[in-house]
């Protein structure tokens, strides 16, 4: 390919709107187009990155004997009904009408599809244990898009289902997905990612697992020990707290603390460490709106997913009216009379001398004792884990919080869906089971770009060679007016084709400015520079995009020398076990 | 593959509601799954047989300088209002809004992407021409899906867009693509397909093609010309009729039809031949439900397409009322006296003594004159071509109707998208003009049960080698109690792998009928059969699906001299010019 011919531009300035440099990068680079909030057409630099990463995942979703099929992306309401998701997904699914006035989705997830398609298929045990897959659009109504492709509306996402009939079998599959995960993640070039534990959410079952690309400008949080390697996602690591339980318990008192409604002023103003405070976080719950208190230690937050988890509900802040019975700013639990539902975070079981909401503006009690003051208290686990907090594994204060971006997911899902569904199988005795599921997924496009996000300098995205655009990046200085250069950059161009590398060949009237700074944003990772003076020593000059490597090739065997290298570092990167 | 594990039933019988074999098979053979009104999932076999087409459609769009790009499925609804197309086009088009209310759309093609994605880049001549396609899921809400995957309404589609400053560039590059598409055809095993002219409908533009594979199960009418090959479909082919003027012309006369409402019954009432009568047939307009009358000779069909082409309005079948001033079954052109379009066909130019109808109920004329009785007509074709008519281009009666399914479409836009949503290129003296473009398309799905409803037998689909879901089918005759032929098939299997073939491996405790009636459904077009008998003479067999091929091979050499046949098959298909 001729870069001369390369639809898309190319730019220097960064552009206002983007807030990370994946997708400034993406922009300046000519590899996505902004249609709508959340929605890209992509150029051709970027098909062909994610044609790679697809193919990769094809071939290690084959190589634990997964089958690709094809879900539709828009399905039948009817089918969404079955499992139950129709109701309890909110406005991120888009359902529609069609001419007959027949109920439709776009497909999010593909769970129903997949059981669907199997159902009749896989009545008797002989069948399973079984995988199939799908690399397809999804479309999500996200809230917020953001990032570029790292948070859009619609995105293609490799999904793959396991039907098993036995826990044992669903777990030792999951081990090898797990592990084609990794292998796909190293293969794209990014083998730090990571996999932690996370919740399930929407999608129903117990055990699972994100991969997870570190870096600042991910959404999640993710608590990793520094001493034993335990990992999880914030949503879903346990919080631990030693209560430190003061020996003398002083007597419960209700102070004057006006205009102080945050749990912070309170303790400057009455001098206290946030420690030695409760605080009050309130929500609502989804369904009716009535209200879920959360008492917790005052320096600690809220982990919602807990709570959501806990009562059952999606929870939304609350907003708190006069009829409530509550006293926004001043809650506490000594004296609250209220019809709310209420939690205590285990970061208060057996404290005493807090500083705590009076339930009257402005006023709170200093001197509450857990144990004496609130004896019915029932306490859970409602806190997000801290940095520098204990870890859930080995025990020690060696958490600390990363960010991250989620570039897959692994879940063990059980018979949620085949239960729903009503999908089951004869056994060997002839009695009827549900299948037990898993799910796999990854999001190409976010993939590419928390690559692109993780190898990348300030003039351009360093792609790995497995995924890059182009293998070769030709550069023929003044080949316009030098007929030496157009010729050997020619001959090279057509003798690297003829290899079977990929090549981009930029054989245009520009500076070598231009030249170089394109280069960058194509961030292919061998570049071959054919120039006069290069010429007069009978070479050309091969330097990688990484600068790890620059040096003179003799230009009579330069085709063979550079061929070679791209096969060997395809290898190298491929041969992960 | 081992076909034990291949997810998917196949059966025998044929289910009830598949009219075409094509839609059949698919289904008997574990292709495809019904999810709603033309909605499908697909099984492995299927999306290895489409994923091979997308291959060959993807290097021949390169061979002709393509750039694989992709389109948003989903879009705004203000890109399509940009073009007009967004109130143009009637119910077909799902629209929908997202949950900020902001109007959307799923893309049923996509020439306003393609044009915002180009807009910008494309400013000055010198970036001309390009083009652009992607592969993609595309949706129509179809009012009558029918056929399997023959009519869907969810579909992946290749549609290729290009973009020039002259007419002649188009001209020059619509003949490459019109190249490029006949040799995919021949890739995909079936270089019968035809290009015939055809209307642009909903597209806008003047020239354009459609590939057409005849037959007898093709929603699409062709004439194509014995003499000369001229060939076009139904609805762009002229009529061109000979009018046969008597010498004498009868005097005008009211007679008595009672009871014969259609042209047919009156003719034979009258004892007149339906080329001697001149009949109505009555439309309204969708816009405004005014009425369209069209007159042409009693034994030709209106052509609805020039009709809608000639009003530039869609129409409908006429609702015929009491206000309209029409004489349900008793119009005739002399003393008409309603409000609305009359439109005569050229048939009946010039023509006399022929019966029409008296414009009153239960009365005819007989011995009307076209030129003496109905003096301020004017004439156009709004009739559709016959069998046995005159060839518009040699001027022949051997134009014959042949039905086909129209597998790819080829058209020269000219400016339309350009001109509505304003993209604009300045030329070499700084003039600006609209960029003309052409598109290109082929649906995927149709065109594989294309393929397969002509390739195909009883018993299940032949399918070409270069797009076949397995390149060979091993059939292991008893291997589960047979240690001989289980070793000698799976040595075959594994051998035949490690030289890169493709294999499906039949080792299942099964039935030589069952094991042969599945490879039938599958459509594999080597068989090799490694059986008890066959190896008492040190051989396999091997067998072609199209039973072209039926020979024994040793059994030392079976791996090389299969793999070998394989190589040479799909050489020979690839090596089109």
């Amino acid at each position: 390919m001729k870069l001369a011919n390369l639809v898309g531009d190319r730019f220097k300035e960064r552009p206002a709107d983007c807030v990370v440099d994946s997708h400034a990068l993406m922009v300046r680079g000519g590899y996505i187009k902004y249609v709508a909030n959340g929605i890209y057409s992509s150029y051709m630099p970027l098909k062909r990155v994610t044609r790679k990463i697809e193919q990769i995942m094809r071939e290690e979703m084959d190589a634990i004997d997964g089958q690709e099929v094809t879900f539709p992306v828009v399905m039948p309401a009817t089918l969404w009904q079955e499992s139950g998701r129709y109701s309890s997904i909110g406005s991120e699914m888009v359902r529609f009408t069609d001419r007959n006035d027949s109920g439709l989705v776009l497909g999010m997830t593909h769970e129903e599809a997949a059981v669907q398609l199997v159902k009749d298929f896989a009545k008797t045990y002989a069948r399973y244990p079984f995988m199939i897959y799908q690399i397809q659009t999804k479309f999500r109504d996200e809230a917020r898009p953001r990032a570029g492709l790292i948070r859009v509306r619609e995105f293609t996402m490799k999904d793959a289902y396991s039907f098993h009939t036995s826990q044992e079998d669903l777990e030792a599959y999951y081990d090898r997905a797990y592990k084609a995960y990794d292998k796909i993640y190293a293969r794209c070039g990014v083998p730090e990612v990571i996999a932690v534990k996370s919740d399930s959410g929407m999608m129903g079952g117990s055990v699972s697992h994100e991969f997870m690309l570190l870096t600042p400008i991910g959404e999640d949080s993710i608590a990793i020990c520094d001493e034993c390697g335990y990992s999880a996602n914030m949503e879903a690591a346990p919080s631990i707290i030693e209560v430190e339980r003061d020996e003398v318990s002083n007597e419960i008192e209700k102070v004057a603390t006006p205009d102080q409604e945050s749990i912070e002023d309170v303790c400057r103003f009455l001098n206290v460490p946030f420690q030695k405070s409760c605080k009050a976080v309130v929500y609502q719950k989804n369904s009716d709106d009535s209200y879920v208190v959360i008492f917790l230690r005052g320096d600690l937050e809220v982990n919602e997913t807990k709570v959501t988890n806990f009562i059952g509900d999606n929870i939304h802040p609350a907003v708190i009216t006069a009829e409530s019975g509550l006293c926004a700013g001043y809650m506490g639990p000594f004296g609250l009379d209220a019809k709310c539902t209420v939690l205590y975070d285990s970061s208060l079981k057996g404290a005493n001398n807090l500083v705590a909401g009076g339930n009257e503006t402005g006023f709170h009690y200093t001197g509450l004792d857990m144990e004496r003051d609130v004896k019915d208290a029932e306490f859970g686990d409602f806190a997000k884990i801290i940095d520098g907090g204990i870890c859930p594994k080995c025990g020690k204060k060696h958490i600390h919080i990363h960010r991250g971006i989620e570039v897959g997911n692994i879940f063990q899902l059980g018979t949620k869906y085949t239960e729903s569904m009503n999908m089951t199988y004869v056994d060997e005795k002839g009695e009827s089971h549900y299948p037990i599921m898993g799910c796999y997924g990854i999001g190409v496009g976010r993939l590419a770009a928390s690559i692109c996000e993780a190898r990348h300098d300030d003039y351009g995205p360093i792609w790995p060679i497995t995924i890059a655009p182009w293998q070769v990046h030709i550069c023929a200085l003044r080949a316009h007016n030098n007929p030496e250069v157009k010729a050997a950059a020619d001959k090279l161009y057509n003798d690297l084709l003829a290899k079977g590398i990929e090549v981009i060949y930029d054989d245009r009237k520009a500076s070598n400015g231009v030249m170089f700074s394109d280069a960058d944003l194509l961030g292919v990772p061998y570049r071959v520079i054919v120039s006069p003076r290069n010429l007069e020593e009978n070479a050309v000059e091969v330097v990688t995009r990484d600068k790890s490597l620059q040096e003179k090739v003799n230009i009579d065997n330069a085709a063979d020398t550079i061929a070679e290298m791209v096969r060997k570092a395809i290898a190298e990167m491929n041969n992960v076990q």
